[in-house]
């Protein structure tokens, strides 16, 4: 595993029963993970930046004594599938209307105009109301130019969002849907 | 600057008049700041992973107090140009004759092979003598299937690489040399 337990994003979440399980970071992780194994797609989460205060040496090597998590300027995955440029971020929410904007920085919502500009394939994953779907990045820039929320609604995500399945072994089927949105087959 | 000084991997560098000037990753960095700044591309160096000890919380938020660098198993550069997948690692070298093979890890040399069978752009970018050449993926996997060595020749690299050229505001021209070898055009 290259991104412990301890690394990943803390999501406030409410325990309930529609979050129980995996959350969707380790399910999208997993998914990576097995996509690899079976030689699909090549798709990583990238490291979360840091910004080193301080280090020591050691004989066991250099080691890092203070340090603070920085802010993703991209999105948190990126890779190759049958040699397109994927990238994408995923989000939960435990708001049952909407999901809010503030989820998403300034630079992140730039960064997705940037790739759609330069041709890559970049969406959204959202987990709401114990569903996962996936926004293609055109309707999550559409509704953001057109709307003056500072959330994206429900309907929306329901109606221009395709809803993903999960499967114990393979994950998230969220390949399924590029080949079909994005990639066309 | 997303990656500052502090993290950037250390080079066992000999101080002398080839080396003077820019390191090779901080040129890249430039260039890669250079592109995204006029729209040219969206090539990015991945933070290096970390493995975290012990954090804690205060009234600024989550602190690292404990950590260790990680290995990275993919390359250290990615990214979208021209619609393209792009990665690609960058090294340097103060040896004259070759670099030698342990600058790269095994599980790094796999997914060169991986993104090459995947239809990525992949390519080494080599600092030796004081010169910057660009190796194609292939080339660099092709030298390693047909020779027992443990570095690759200078030599080599001389004539299948593809030499560089820095300029002061553009940093290093090595998407011309994308377009020329990979993109065609």
């Amino acid at each position: 595993m290259l991104y412990p337990n301890n690394i990943k994003k803390q999501y406030n979440k409410q325990i309930n029963y529609a979050n129980r399980g995996m959350d969707l970071e380790d399910l999208i992780n997993k998914t990576n993970e097995y996509n690899i194994s079976i030689n699909k797609a090549l798709i990583y989460k990238k490291p979360t930046p840091i910004g080193v205060v301080d280090v020591s040496y050691s004989k066991e090597g250099k080691k890092i004594e203070k340090a603070y998590f920085k802010e993703q300027s991209t999105l948190d995955y990126n890779g190759l599938y049958k040699g397109k440029y994927i990238e994408f971020e995923a989000k939960e929410t435990t708001s049952k209307t909407s999901i809010p904007l503030k989820n998403f920085h300034a630079h992140q919502i730039k960064h997705i105009r940037m790739v759609i500009e330069h041709k890559g394939i970049v969406f959204i994953i959202i987990k709401i109301n114990g569903l996962i779907y996936l926004l293609k990045g055109t309707d999550f820039i559409d509704y953001i130019d057109t709307h003056e929320r500072k959330s994206v609604e429900y309907d929306y995500i329901k109606n221009k969002g395709f809803l993903l399945k999960e499967n114990y072994l393979k994950g998230l089927n969220y390949l399924d849907v590029v080949d079909e949105v994005f990639i066309g087959g």
